[in-house]
């Protein structure tokens, strides 16, 4: 009898970097249960991208959660603010970005928390990254090691000392570049991913938003064509 | 002119804690935002407590924000397992209960702080009480610290350091009769509380679940009638 794999709860937001995140937690030998949120997002294409990755990457579960944060409003990736276009990457890392969603990795890693405790596993993965984008709080690492450390106070299993939750970050101080790389190597279909804040509604992406800028840039660095692009002939 | 209140974020279930934490925010001067969950608890009449709450106290708003966390199972609240009843209060605080929701307390604070950031409020009051009822891990003053400081960590206010979010617990050492007595002082009409884990369609307590035990033996305590009990009857 071969020895059960541990089972890890991934974020999946569908783009570039949770499925990164996702395909290293499978390298690392856990059994893969997929969270994606239907959140109000205006990209809700992403849900699409976030199906055929965890079909193709054969998880063990794929939920797709639903909240509305559309109640509380305050961001563009919600509300009927514009998404801004076409800015230069140094003037995105300045401030908080108006796509910041409040609270949102914070509402996210509840849930997989939630999961997590259900399926007596100790490992969650997310795919932050404060490196090559610092404008979101719920980014950074010292905010990951407080998240880490209030969870081990939540859980029947830290009270009791059983297990330690760890939440994975391993895509956290790596460039747009080096995720892109690790990812190919991994054998990841970035293809499948959507990362655009305004797509068609195909997944075509917009080419212009923060998001779009930053996948481009990352894959000229890795002096790689973006699979996305080709698929849709903008490349 | 009048300058306006603060506004705080108050979690309402219905119950006599959260009602008793609301009251309480008001006389601090707050302006109340309240908000409740449908997450598939089988105690669903609690939102019906929970609103004539919000309606007579006159909150600023009320948000019954809907979550599912029955997707990922564990819980008597939200599955098929029988709830306890007829437990003596020292067995009751023997371990987690059964009732336990995994990181019920963890998802609900999160969307308070959304909601909280959205407001630009800092302020979120939980009626969590350590005192009288220890099982539950998300119930402790270790526990809500450690939310506090991811909670700073997690925000824009937080980050820019204009606002210290602050998570309030008027109740943490609490008995369940210095509760009482301390809401009745403030005109509390404890009579459209629900504390029951299994009430009847009407919301009539069942009187013998742990939640019932507790609620009698803390109006025995105080030494006044349960209203709600008078109202079905019962006393």
């Amino acid at each position: 009898m071969t020895p059960s794999k541990p089972a890890a709860v991934v974020l999946l937001s569908g783009g570039l970097d949770s499925t990164t995140a996702l395909a290293i937690a499978q390298a690392h030998g856990f059994e893969i249960f997929a969270l994606s949120f239907r959140y109000g997002q205006r990209h809700v294409h992403e849900l699409v991208a976030a199906e055929s990755i965890a079909r193709q990457l054969a998880v063990a579960k794929h939920v797709v959660a639903q909240i509305d944060l559309r109640e509380f409003g305050g961001s563009a990736l919600t509300a009927d603010i514009e998404v801004p276009k076409g800015r230069s990457t140094a003037h995105m890392s300045q401030g908080i970005p108006v796509t910041y969603v409040p609270a949102r990795n914070t509402v996210f890693l509840s849930f997989a928390l939630a999961w997590a405790e259900t399926l007596g596993s100790s490992d969650i993965f997310i795919g932050v990254n404060a490196l090559d984008y610092s404008g979101y709080p719920d980014c950074r690492p010292e905010y990951i090691a407080a998240y880490e450390a209030m969870a081990n106070l939540a859980t029947k299993a830290g009270v009791e000392g059983t297990q330690k939750l760890k939440i994975h970050t391993p895509l956290i101080s790596l460039t747009k570049a080096q995720i892109i790389q690790q990812g190919l190597e991994l054998g990841v279909d970035y293809s499948l991913t959507s990362s655009c804040y305004d797509p068609g509604p195909d997944g075509r992406p917009c080419g212009e938003c923060d998001s779009c800028l930053l996948r481009a840039k990352g894959f000229a660095e890795a002096g790689v064509k973006d699979p996305l692009y080709l698929r849709f002939g903008m490349a």
